[in-house]
């Protein structure tokens, strides 16, 4: 499940009822961690997206098949997890072939692009939302997950972070942009990359893990919640994107990286024992890494600038209620 | 996934794109069978209930909870699986304390009751709809299929049949009866019972299974389609309970039995060999079996009356678009 989840599904439903010997971590994290055999972990994650609330009714049908697959596959990636399977709910106002055949035809794009499979689903007439379940396997002991940051442990997020809070805002007509910058920033938002590459390779080098769909305050807050710890986060370490930058004020850039939410990259805590490896470990996947922070005792996250205090007032980005 | 689920997954999305090698049955059966050791088949299916759709907009949510639960388990139970885990994703206008207590409530005792852990699950704002995923285990090699019928063998189905779709009838006003019958059925339509214990003992015993929720004609069609049969069905040995057969008439009673779904009882094919092995099998599942019909070579359902054919238009109860 994605950190957009919010606290419905805590009140009610986490903790309450039989819990299975079988399911090494229930709700509460990117995914629920099921045992499979004495060496394999299934990975279980469940998104959905609502037409007018997770993206624009007019949105295009491919960039909808995209990002509902990518921000069920980054959830796995935010575990560690090797991708493997796809479920597929449905709900359309009615059957239209054109829809239908772009929409399947990203999905399917997708799922072959990580090498995925879509083996189920359901189709049923409705208001338009995608809901899908994805599965993949971690090797038993592996996951990542938000809990096992430490005081000390370096804070880093992959790619750059902002880009798709900026691209909705664009796409709203809430600012404006050049034409090149505003088709990639629109591109950020439409069709998130989950780092499944990067999440592998953390695996025994990341003591946390979490994907950005809120916003880096807000999930950061996970972490820092789930591993009882506060962090120091560096404004000026934080990776923003030329396009961003030469879009908004510098100011406004914090805000869209630090509370739009949308990115997909992950962010992940490393103890300082494992930087060296850190290097090595993500030298091959494609996607650049930024320490944007460090762990400390406490709690809360306290900004700095060139490492003079900041005062931020950062909202996340609500999909839903909270 | 329900056999309620049409042709728009199989047109935009079966058979298309990458297939892994651990996917041992993909989309067009009740679940997903995915390898995940060599002893053992994960079993997965995904039902969206959409209100007004699947239910009515004002049912009772303990009702909506139990019905959206039950349903993926009887597809779990179809396939022969041993029910593990669930996921949730609860689309919902409003937060409405008291209906989400009361749904959230029935949920956890659906699972509670059948040692189901929910795993995890998504709340967003929308129309209400409710997508579960359910998975569960199945030795390898004994999954029920729909395709395992040859002509010769027997066909049966758990309970009896039509209750639910009187129930419907009764909750719209369309039909009337005593006070008595009237509570038995709509329990029937709003608390479905998946069949889980029989689907396990069928193991080895079914040539082939599928629940019933479309109506028996409808379902009995997809194991024809699949197995390559077709079939002679008794009409004089269908299960009515004495609710239906005190409400409505005769031939009334046979199309809700066959035509008006929503039943989630199983229908299940069985060699002439292991009729014997089907009894002890079953005794101590707590439904009764009744044999309804044999399967023939060539294609469709032929009707019997005490062996006298009859010609029947029986509608098949269609929640979607086909």
């Amino acid at each position: 499940m994605a950190s957009r989840e919010f606290s419905l599904i805590d009140n009610y439903f986490k903790g309450k009822g039989h819990q299975r010997k079988d399911v090494v971590l229930g709700i509460g994290d990117d995914c629920a961690l099921l045992s499979v055999n004495d060496n394999t972990l299934l990975a279980v994650t469940t998104d959905t997206l609502v037409s007018g609330v997770h993206f624009l009714a007019d949105m295009d049908p491919r960039a909808i098949g995209h990002k509902a697959v990518a921000v069920n596959l980054s959830d796995l990636a935010a575990m560690g997890a090797d991708q493997a399977w796809l479920s597929l709910a449905l709900t359309l106002p009615d059957a239209n072939d054109k829809w239908l055949a772009e929409f399947a035809g990203a999905v399917i794009e997708v799922c072959d692009y990580y090498g995925v499979t879509l083996v189920g689903g359901d189709t049923t007439r409705g208001p338009l939302s995608v809901t899908i379940t994805a599965q993949g396997k971690i090797p038993a002991g592996k996951q990542l997950t938000r809990s096992g940051a430490k005081p000390g442990d370096w804070l880093y997020v992959t790619g750059s972070l902002g880009d798709a809070g900026l691209g909705l805002a664009l796409l709203q007509g809430r600012e404006e942009a050049s034409s090149d910058h505003r088709e990639y920033l629109i591109n950020r938002h439409c069709y998130p990359t989950p780092r499944l590459l990067a999440g592998q390779a953390l695996r025994g080098v990341a003591s946390s893990a979490i994907d950005i769909s809120d916003g880096l305050a807000s999930d950061l807050g996970h972490i820092l919640k789930a591993s009882h710890c506060g962090a120091n986060l560096f404004l000026d370490k934080l990776p923003l994107s030329q396009a961003l930058l030469g879009t908004v004020s510098l100011e406004a850039a914090w805000h869209y990286a630090l509370g739009a939410g949308d990115d997909y990259e992950l962010l992940f805590t490393v103890p300082e024992a494992q930087k060296g490896a850190l290097d090595t470990a993500l030298a091959h996947c494609g996607v650049k890494h930024s320490c944007v922070g460090q762990l400390r005792g406490g709690e809360g996250i306290s900004y700095l600038n060139h490492g003079q205090t900041v005062d931020l007032n950062v909202c996340g980005y609500e999909h839903n209620w909270s």
